[in-house]
């Protein structure tokens, strides 16, 4: 049976060389096994975007892939190393500092287990306590694939409630209503990503084609307010002008049709920005 | 016999996850199958970019290698999605939407098929309409790399003539005189190159050595004019100063000496930024 | 046996088709050959950054495994091209242009040859002298790893006293103090390196939980002044204090905790910043 896939994502970007050594790292363990960059341009420090980000991707992999995420602000103090078992069959190496939130709340959780340093650890680079990605997920997440270890080699299991998680905020939805946030962008294109999914807005009584009205709030402040078309993809609507339509996660996603609406509105996300839509 | 490699060129970066779902989807196509990226920084929309760049590297990879192009500001719209065949033996996924320009004018079409959607798109994600990228073309390829589906299977073959392409302009050449545009950029550097064949501009009677009366018009406006030296490469003139040279492609490309040619002289590239060499 | 890894470093980016040009020519030369990003992002003509990365990841990597680094102001020009050996097991493929000072100084030159363009060039782009990344190191590097062609048939040996080498300072140390320079920067999180090894800082006088009296200078005039800690990781402060750690390389590095030491203070790195530790 093949070993499986390593998929990284960090905040190291490829400005430097940690994610070259980390790699390193990994190869020198097992020659034969294949690395994927998941992404390396997590915002700084922004758990909430690698958990996000990690259930963005994950369920497109093969079953058993094992993904190692280092958003780490907290590297070399006492939060845990761990590395989880999803309850859909996959496998996450990370600190456990809030990267699990979304997978957990998503797929679940099925095991959890802190990553034993005496054991797992690189031993070459002892007296460094800053660099967990090579020296600790990325070697662990390598030995593991390659089979050195076991799961329960990793160190020992604790409780799936002690996982640190960050709340998910819930939609309100009514009859020809609905009222959620942004919980995430597209920083690439500037669209934003709301927490209703399409199925329920249209429930909702909201259907393609329909002209929608839209409010945004940063805080209590309307910061935006226009009525758009909610419509399939960003081509039924002219350039510059908005879009909402059914997002890549089946959720429902604002856009500016090739444009920023991020940029154009100076709208941003978080669990203080909410948006309304109304019929 | 190896399945072939797949290329991928697209405008997504890889700030969020949709690279990363994009190849997870081909790998769960067939786990075995190799993946490159050839650049996810093709500007915003830009299908000249990603047209000129599928063209610039295509040629050095092995005979059979098959390419995903995926700058598709029409994702979810009437154009066609499809599958090309070229003259010396490549593949090419796009959206039919002018990505083809510079392949079909180089290498040349040899025969191409419009992807059909009820057999080749990921079933799972039915309901969504804006990431083709991973439902639809990488998800094909990765079907037709894999032997899973023949060429013919791609969907029905229409007119190699029915193809979209942009004007390609060509450059205007006599004695001692060369007149084209600059094509495209290098982003990176800021070099800018033309359209004027290295072997063109030298039958007109410029030699390497020669310094080389060069004028650049914005329209009608000249924006820049300066006397550069014919040269080899960048360091046969000194820091800062202009060095036109016989590019990767073997065309005519104007550089600063360890900077960039773009910014410093506020030049761009285009069908209405004009070049004029004169010996 | 394994043929050998290729990890390219560059300063090419990924805004273009350069890489992917590039490594289109390796598996052109050997379909089965392995290729990993190091970094495109060494800052443009930067040879000490280069230098420095090289050093920073070689090691972690398996012995055989093959280094291309093209960071290459002067291609086209009469800098030699060369493959070395390292005295730990490495191989690797550069201008020789200075490239090669850290790991020179470090794990040590073992053989160094110079390429022979007659044999190991690409014979396709020949009229073309700017893109040797391409046409000379990643084709001599994958003739190499495939077993084309044998190290001696690079091309003829010259003397490792021969290689270009920029100067590395030395720090200064005595009992309770320690002078060195900011030798580079970590471009992602903005933390600066000093050449000072932990081991040697340690055997200054100073220990983990001191708070360090630090002077930073950029020449003679003193631009940062402050006291601070000297601790295991970066969240043993709070958020947006500095802290004085042992970096990734066991160097000494200085950091502002969750933010950009570099920004926060203007400070840069190279051998006219010093900086002076005092207990």
């Amino acid at each position: 049976m093949d070993k499986p896939i390593l998929v990284f994502q960090t905040d190291f970007t490829y400005k430097e060389g940690a994610v070259c050594a980390m790699y390193g790292v990994v190869k020198s363990v097992d020659r034969s096994l294949e690395i994927f960059d998941g992404t390396h341009e997590i915002p700084h420090f922004d758990i909430w975007s690698a958990s996000y980000r990690l259930n963005q991707s994950m369920r497109f992999w093969p079953k058993g892939t094992i993904f190692v995420s280092v958003v780490d602000p907290g590297v070399g103090t006492s939060r845990r190393a761990c590395v989880a078992k999803t309850c859909d069959g996959y496998i996450v190496v990370t600190p456990d500092n809030g990267t699990l939130t979304h997978v957990k709340a998503h797929a679940g959780i099925q095991e959890v287990r802190e990553i034993d340093e005496t054991r797992n650890r690189l031993k070459t680079t002892e007296g460094t306590h800053i660099f967990h990605g090579r020296d600790l997920f990325g070697y662990c997440a390598a030995k593991l694939a390659s089979g050195i270890i076991t799961y329960e080699e990793v160190g020992p299991g604790y409780p799936v409630d002690e996982i640190v998680v960050h709340p998910i905020l819930q939609p309100k939805l009514s009859h020809n209503r609905a009222e959620g946030i942004f919980e995430i962008n597209d920083p690439n294109f500037g669209n934003l990503w709301t927490n209703l999914p399409a199925k329920a807005f249209m429930e909702c009584g909201f259907a393609l084609g329909d002209m929608v009205d839209m409010t945004i709030r940063h805080g209590d402040k309307v910061v935006h307010h226009e009525k758009a078309l909610f419509a399939q993809s960003f081509g039924y609507v002219n350039k510059g002008e908005t879009v909402i339509y059914t997002n890549e996660l089946m959720n429902i996603g604002v856009a500016t049709c090739m444009g920023s609406f991020c940029e154009t509105w100076h709208v941003d996300y978080g669990s203080d920005w909410t948006v309304t839509f109304q019929k």
